[in-house]
């Protein structure tokens, strides 16, 4: 029997191949109790079941469905075993759970009978792009394979009742409700002979952020919504206002579930452009002396320009490395635009070469070292103050210095284990320098490592001061040791420093 | 004897071809302050003379200089004869021009001599970019002749105290302080057997905005300014705080005069490419069905994305429309970065594109109607609020209508004169109605349309409906004549409205 190890609990658990008989226990504990679905027990998914879990009037129970694969099912098994499924700086995320561990209300399970019970199925499966790039990164072609989606809403319509309300939230390609899961949900319910006509299908995505702000992330913020007709958005509505703290976040509601979808990709792809955009600007302030950080912070005092993004190693992360492509897809796909949104697509390629921009960087100040240097990466996540390892730019980087050294060390404060490199990750930072490098490398911009001064007072206790190389713009040269005024330190995106009149 | 003739007050002047002797004179009766002299009386200059003027402690007379030309004389000619040189709908220009004149400290004149008496030069001159461009508004090439620029440092250069404070607001291209204005300077000062170390030379761009808030937008707004060294920064600095509120809105001293040079078309260039990121999605949300105004409303609200932009029928002004390019081709020409700002350069000739797309809109909706239809455009300025045509978007939208459409009117609260086409444009409202027109087009979102419901109600009292054909997202559906609910309006960046669900 196969088994899937929980890298939290590190409980092994038995891989299931028979239908599940708890639930329907579950949900007789739980008979007063509207159910909720939700599909996929992912970043997104977990979290929104927590947040369901523990609405206010305590009228929900919640049934998380996620795949019986090695990969997945110790998710269900650490939740059905009161151990708290994600690992979070958040400490509201095991409080959550233990309240829902409280009230009996939350159960998880690979069984899509589930589906059979819920009033309200929310989709949080997530649904990739696969890019195809040439050596030097250029995107050579992209693509969104439907059918993994297409299945799961399959499973879906083959339980569903008639008048479920289903939420979509997953980042879909924009014209997918209506293109893609209603005529799905429609054939499953037209093969079981239920009426079509009380199908409830509406979207609304989540802004989730895996940090300190993960549960107010769902709970305390402003959401978007829509529905395929008028009873569908009403009932997305009164299903959203009673687990959202929408007095404080007013919803706001769309024509239709291709402006929300489209919202949602847009605001991504808006994110994407502007790290781009600054990306592009580094090397010129590099060559003319200039540094982007202070002059991006000069700029930024202008409310119109306040969203102007700092530039760094690159873009990581599930959603800014996608998105874009997923709606340029979309647009050709499903409404004929001629050339997608060429711009946004390029806006991922310029961000996906960063890495290696970022590597060359470092490779020059580097230049003349020897091997054998030993190097400390100081954050390996994608973004600052998140344990998340999807699409880091840190990953990419990384690969690149290691054909050049081999004594690579790795920390981060949210990370033990760095699952796409399998490597182990040390997260104390005292421990951590100890290592005695020759070379240090800030890769993340973690606010903790410059907390209470922490890296600066560590620094001041070394016998030998690294070589000081930051990606990021995290460190204030001037809280550094007197040894790091002139050459020891080395910022991307800014230039030289010999003119610095401050 | 050629002549300059005002638009503002009418009258004519003639165009000296002798040195100014009243120089002299308007020195000698402000003995006891420093002078100030402004080159260049555009929209920066003559406001940044007013401001200068106008300064708290009356400590600073202004000379403003500019040609003695057709096109530029006239401001002179009004300055000294006490009429307001420029047309605004701040009520606060007119106050400072007659503080001034009660002061008796504003003075203006043609001839560069006026430099030789000044503690502080303030540069204020145009300097502009050359697009070369094929039929379908791909940028070919762009260039930034940079001759007459650096004749304006000649001359100042050639009469200049040794001492003074030489202060560049113009947009340079990032290098030119310290790479074209610093050397001309030294070498006439050397010319005229002057010391060469007692040079102040700085730069501080302004983020002037010639609306309802022109005279603020210098006086009260936060200010990035630098110097070639400490002492020049330092002169930069002391001289802002006399004439801007910088308690309210703190100045940001930058490293060096590449830094400030940068920091302004960097904000300029982050503007025109959200701009055109709005755009690139606008044919996207066309085709979905969706409106891309309201989308853009749904996603503001997170503060993270509040500076997106709404799409429109394109960019203009003196700024958006060539900055970025300004930038390009200082980072190729004067530090050799290879291939430039590729993606700001592709988001202005997106930009430039936009108003051919906007026309393409507009026709297909016409298509079938006859040639001889009226056609009333809303709005000729480049943007909502000013009175400013400088590479209007609606000029080349005009063009490509005029060819195909003989009737068509202009309206502009803020324009009586449109001067790049040489027409005229009503800016009375009630009195544009009365051309009874078949089609009325929003090409500027100027507030004043709907501002007490104006326009809406101007709409009721109507005997023949127009088609009204938004470009700009300016009206409100709901708030139109019932005849508009269904296919009487239309929208740029709008789909098929039939799903509204609203």
């Amino acid at each position: 029997m196969k088994k899937s190890i929980s890298p939290i609990s590190g409980i092994k658990y038995e891989i299931p191949t028979e239908k599940d008989k708890k639930i329907k226990s579950f949900i007789e504990q739980n008979a007063c109790k509207k159910v909720v679905a939700v599909q996929g027990l992912g970043f997104v998914g977990t979290v929104m079941s927590l947040v369901v879990a523990n609405n206010d009037n305590n009228q929900y129970c919640v049934i998380g469905v996620d795949q019986p694969s090695e990969s997945s099912y110790w998710k269900i098994g650490d939740i059905n075993n009161c151990q708290v499924p994600v690992v979070s700086s958040d400490p509201l995320v095991a409080d959550y759970f233990n309240e829902s561990i409280k009230r009996s209300n939350f159960y998880a399970t690979h069984d899509h009978n589930a589906y059979s019970y819920a009033d309200v199925i929310i989709v949080d499966i997530n649904l990739d792009v696969t890019k195809v790039k040439d050596i030097d990164n250029n995107i050579k072609s992209y693509d969104v394979p439907m059918d993994s989606f297409k299945n799961a809403m399959r499973y879906i319509g083959k339980v569903c009742k008639p008048d479920a309300l289903i939420l979509v939230e997953t980042t879909v390609p924009p014209g997918t409700c209506k293109k893609i899961v209603k005529p799905i949900i429609l054939e499953e319910l037209k093969k079981r002979n239920l009426p079509l006509d009380q199908v409830l299908l509406g979207h609304s995505y989540e802004r989730v952020m895996p940090g300190p702000n993960y549960i107010n992330s769902i709970k305390n913020f402003y959401r978007v919504y829509s529905g395929i007709d008028r009873e569908s958005a009403d009932a997305v509505e009164a299903f959203l206002k009673t687990v959202i703290s929408t007095d404080e976040y007013p919803l706001t509601r769309l024509d239709n579930t291709e402006s929300t979808e489209i919202a949602k990709v847009l605001e991504n792809s808006y994110r994407a452009m502007n790290i781009s955009f600054a990306i592009e600007w580094s090397r010129f302030a590099e060559l003319s002396g200039v540094n982007l950080y202070d002059v991006i912070d000069a700029i930024r005092l202008r409310p119109t320009h306040a969203n102007l993004m700092y530039p760094g190693i690159g873009v990581g992360g599930y959603c800014l490395t996608k998105d874009p492509l997923l709606a340029s897809w979309a647009s050709q796909e499903f409404f004929g635009l001629e050339g997608g949104l060429d711009s946004s697509v390029k806006a991922v390629e310029k961000n996906d070469k960063m890495p290696t921009y970022c590597f060359n960087f470092v490779r020059d100040i580097l230049k003349g070292k020897d091997e054998d240097i030993k190097i400390g990466l100081l954050g390996v996540a994608y973004g600052p103050g998140i344990g998340d390892t999807r699409f880091s730019p840190v990953e990419n980087f990384y690969k690149h210095l290691s054909q050049l050294y081999k004594d690579i060390y790795c920390n981060d404060p949210y990370l033990n284990y760095w699952d796409e490199l399998k490597l182990d990750i040390e997260t104390s930072l005292n421990k951590f320098f100890e290592n005695n490098f020759d070379v240090l490398i800030i890769t993340t911009g973690h606010k903790d490592y410059i907390e209470g001064d922490l890296i600066y007072n560590v620094l001041k206790t070394l016998k030998k001061m690294p070589t000081i190389i930051d990606t990021v713009g995290l460190l204030n040269n001037n809280k550094l040791p007197a040894c790091y005024k002139h050459d020891n330190f080395h910022v991307l995106g800014v230039g030289t420093k010999k003119e610095k009149i401050k």
